[in-house]
């Protein structure tokens, strides 16, 4: 399992010329990341006598956010496993037409698992932005920047996978999936931008 | 080291309570994984015949972003060694007049190292997103989305880091420099946030 590797082992994965790791593993990586320091807002905050009154919120919180993290986390091999699928695919014989068409048939199945798994990391890395004002709003003011840099971490991740959708959907024979996919992914980017940007306004003015 | 632990323990300890690592050694690691994406992006194109015209380019950013990943990668444990010595000032004794001297002279010491770190660590991710473009415009089509999310994480790196040096600079006595990096953040914000959703653009542009 590649997060099982060092951090140090995976950033020169994604830097040499290898086809995979890359984006994909990039953007759940940094998804989860986004999950866990929203998890680490939680829990300073449940350590502070000061704040029981927050206690419920956190608790529901790290709840999902550890989720999140989890589903996050699997979708490293899972982006990498649809990148493989997708290569072996490309890859088959085309000498003749029944091994064009078998060919053609395999492209597209695997085209659409390489469009339903960034989709999938977008759709986590929305909610990861949703689930991070409550922690910027309620969380210990120590950590609330942990919780700014949570939700940009989730945003970017969003964005990320977002352009993997848009470089599988087009070549999608399938046309009424490709249209919801880019329409979902679309609405996804839209509004977690403007989520985002009111946590990272709220951090900074609780920065003071 | 900590870049020694493995990708899942990583984002075991930075759910946890525990005060480091913390949202800037995540900015640190995720300006990093933006740089090694920008190598891939270089040694992807370095191997394809059809793009030798591209070649000197495609070194000289490789050689930048393989220093700044570098960089970066060690910045996790500059910025944990910063936090931790600045919560060490914080618990220095103050029952007298002399411990208390002290205590402030230690504590405005290492806010200085605290507010330099990650103004260091957005400082490489603004390089980071400078070098995108190229990476964007010369690399293979085929990993033309690595550069884009390559310059997402970098930028909301160095927004990530932002927030730490928007934390520390208020509390610092020497105002010069509190403002000086202030301004300085504020101008790298400012210019990243352009150049990088070019860069996010013309990617979108070329993947059709």
């Amino acid at each position: 399992m590649i997060t099982q590797r060092s951090v140090a082992a995976f950033l020169d994965e994604l830097a040499s010329g290898a086809p995979t790791p890359g984006g994909g593993s990039a953007a759940a990586i940094i998804g989860a990341m986004g999950a866990a320091l929203l998890s680490m807002v939680c829990n300073v905050t449940l350590g502070k006598k000061s704040l029981e009154a927050a206690e419920s919120d956190m608790k529901a919180v790290r709840d999902e956010s550890e989720r999140l993290r989890a589903r996050l986390t699997a979708m490293v091999a899972e982006d990498i496993a649809a990148f493989d699928g997708l290569m072996a695919a490309y890859r088959l014989p085309k000498s003749n037409d029944e091994e064009k068409l078998r060919r053609a048939e395999a492209i597209q199945a695997n085209l659409r698992a390489a469009t339903e798994t960034p989709l999938d990391c977008a759709r986590a890395c929305a909610q990861v932005v949703a689930l991070a004002r409550r922690a910027a709003e309620k969380g210990f003011a120590g950590v609330v920047s942990d919780a700014g840099v949570g939700v940009l971490a989730a945003n970017s991740a969003l964005r990320s996978a977002a352009l993997n959708v848009y470089i599988n959907a087009p070549a999608l024979k399938d046309r009424s999936f490709a249209t919801a996919a880019t329409a979902e992914i679309d609405t996804l980017l839209d509004r977690s931008a403007r989520e985002s940007e009111a946590v990272f306004e709220l951090v900074r003015s609780r920065l003071g």
